[in-house]
């Protein structure tokens, strides 16, 4: 691939310090935290301007060269692996907070900014943005794959705070898209075409986000059940109650177990539920917990522990995080098959017990954003032994193909990727001809991200 | 236009009580409920079923006859009128509620059914459809113009709402968008392209709508104030303070005037706040009172009256009902032109000013949904009086162009439709290019909706 094409004429683009193919450089674009399987680009360039991605862009179009946009390389379907080798384009150094406007709601960002850091710089002004994958992704990475976490029950998913970008398409062209409204009946809504679309479609330089007041209070609840439908069965009545959970979290006991093992600590090794909710008044959050707790005896929990207000809440939740980093630790060696699939929430405790079966004697820890209808199945194994990792890979077809059943989804917030192709006809039917049509109008020469998305 | 087409063979397609061409029924379709020209349809026809109006497509299609669907003809922008002729389709009759799944906070509609009535049937399982725009819209006309109303401040607009939908392509080919979990990051959001696109790109017979559970309790504020930017300013402090109204209406003057003349009613004629809140404490919602009051005070608030529970909400708010028809009443024989647009609401107050001082003597009535940033500036006058309309124009045309300039958008919610033709450029710049590509993409007779949109 390298010899169609000189990547000398790259350093016209950009200073030579900002294009690399440089082994180690490759390597590490090469990969994202999934187990799919590494392919090298290229070359390595790190803009710091739409114009010089749109002229990177042109060059790559003028040679055929396939451009794969880069953020964080955490994403968990192999979303940005360069499978077709060509152009990574890394936007860790476009990484500027360019305008906050509290005033507004709203910030002007460059798509390599990380959302953690984001968030931190708006604290001062009480202000953030909700979703919240966990991984120090970038806000490129979140807009390319929709993605959302652990809030998304009551804040919704990437897609709902993104209103305008700047997109380079695969001409090269740059056009901006929406405005700083916040509402609009405008035109063909192109914003909501590129979330999600993984770079296939466009490359977003830069974006404007709709942010949220922090929240003036906290309340949160840690309970454990005898078994996981007493767990899932609660998450359904707390929902129809006309509670607002601003986060909703189920964790299975091979998790906790996991979570005692790694952070030294003593937790029941049942199946948990650990909730938030956001809240103007102490008073109303206190009712509001009260009849949490209600609900979850009636559900016959084991152990309820809740309180109101930050630290309390950060007391309940500090167990959730790194759950990921945890089990990776737990399992030095092994690679993750993480499922993603998310179904309609009166079919959660029969999807969840549906993986349990399912996994069978696999490693396997279930976790999920429970609110959503949205359950990770992490499966930790050895990806070179064929024949164990066939069995994995067969739980997870078998998953999904439930989750389709069920009419869900195969994928609530990881993308599509490598991983999601061969579901996409199974779960669009006769829609996903117009996607294919849409990738032909807009990339002809199927040089952004290829390999994604279509088999 | 009739003649090319024969008109007797929609009726081997659909009985023949259900195909029009008789000149009242053309008439009832040949308008909406803004200034804009009627325009007849050749022929009206009331589809059953999708596969009805599939094979109605594919005959206009044979024929390259223009088809425009219609739900109730509650637009304001002129967006169902058949300003090309053709052949209109009548949701009218496709209006039956598919299917309530109260445990997935869902329900199954035909694009006919209209949404209060939805709402009403809905009250029994505790559950609702947010988006409000006032008029007895259908949901496929919503969709088709993204509606919002007086609670998009905290639940959104329609396009919030759409889970799935059943659409029939210009080509008569019909597909299936989205699925029935509540996120989902699998391929391109076709849902989010159809939502807002006023019939241009497919026409949607079918939807999956995603519902919310009823208030458990309510706390309305009702506040007036010596000026407008009193009022607006008030609004900004709210939102700032986090604080999340469900709803949060400003009225001018004269809208008041209007109001107690209509209605017999004495209110203070002052620029006035109408506030909702939803909660689920009655404490939580009095300390949230409290503040309000205490922030409209600070605001120099000449009256303030509130209060917590159902039925004093609807007390508060009785007068904000049918705005819209009492200024027509107390201006028999007059049009209106109503003005939409949106503006990152730091400039609200501004623009408020700027449409109040724009509209000079004519007569003119300013409210909007302030937490949103919307105004709709009302003005009546006589469309046949040449002289006086160009000038209501130009005052609207000035007002858009404001907005623009706010980095606004020309339409918070009632769409494009002939009226708003002219701004895409201005509003979308090089993203209009792509926009028509799309339109030429799925159809390249332009045969769904012509004449509006694009220019």
């Amino acid at each position: 691939m390298i010899s169609l094409y000189d990547i000398g004429e790259l350093k016209t683009i950009l200073d030579e310090r900002r294009v690399s193919s440089g082994d180690s450089v490759r390597r590490l674009h090469s990969h994202d935290e999934s187990f799919h399987a590494p392919v090298l680009p290229d070359v390595v360039v790190w803009p710091h301007t739409t114009d010089e991605v749109s002229r990177i862009v042109r060059f790559a179009c003028r040679h055929k060269v396939p451009v794969t946009a880069w953020g964080a390389g955490t994403s968990l379907e192999g979303n940005p692996i360069p499978v077709k080798n060509g152009i990574v384009i890394d936007f860790n150094e476009m990484n500027h907070i360019i305008e906050v406007r509290p005033e507004d709601f709203q910030v002007d960002v460059q798509a390599g900014v990380i959302y953690k850091e984001l968030n931190k710089s708006l604290t001062g002004e009480g202000l953030f943005f909700p979703p919240d994958p966990g991984a120090a992704a970038t806000i490129g990475g979140m807009i390319g794959n929709n993605a959302s976490g652990i809030r998304s029950v009551r804040y919704g998913a990437t897609r709902d705070y993104v209103m305008r970008m700047v997109v380079v398409l695969p001409n090269g062209d740059v056009i901006r898209t929406g405005n700083r409204a916040r509402k609009c009946s405008s035109g063909y809504n192109l914003t909501a075409l590129f979330v999600g679309s993984e770079g296939t479609l466009g490359i977003v330089t830069e974006a404007t986000l709709k942010l949220v007041g922090l929240p003036v209070n906290y309340m949160a609840v840690r309970a454990t059940f005898p078994a996981v439908f007493n767990a899932t069965d609660a998450v359904y009545s707390i929902m129809r109650a006309g509670l607002t959970p601003s986060a909703m979290e189920f964790l299975d006991a091979n998790v906790v177990h996991v979570l005692n093992h790694d952070r030294g600590l003593k937790l029941e090794e049942n199946p948990t539920l650990l909730m938030e909710f956001h809240g103007f008044s102490n008073q109303g959050l206190m009712e509001e917990m009260n009849f949490v707790e209600e609900i979850c005896r009636t559900n016959e929990a084991l152990s309820i522990d809740c309180g109101i207000g930050a630290e309390e809440r950060a007391r309940l939740w500090e167990i959730r995080h790194q759950t990921y980093e945890s089990i990776k630790r737990y399992h030095p060696g092994l690679a993750p098959l993480i499922m993603d699939v998310a179904v309609p929430i009166s079919r959660y405790s029969e999807m969840v017990a549906f993986c349990r079966r399912e996994v069978g004697d696999l490693t396997a820890y279930l976790f999920g954003h429970a609110g959503d209808g949205n359950i990770h199945v992490h499966v930790v194994d050895d990806p070179q032994d064929k024949k164990r990792w066939a069995r994995v890979e067969e739980s997870g077809n078998n998953i999904v193909m439930k989750a389709l059943e069920f009419e869900g989804t195969c994928t609530g917030e990881h993308g599509i990727g490598i991983g999601k192709c061969r579901y996409m006809q199974t779960e669009h039917g006769e829609s996903l001809a117009l996607m294919k049509q849409l990738k032909k109008l807009l990339d002809p020469d199927n040089l952004f991200n290829p390999g994604k998305f279509f088999l």
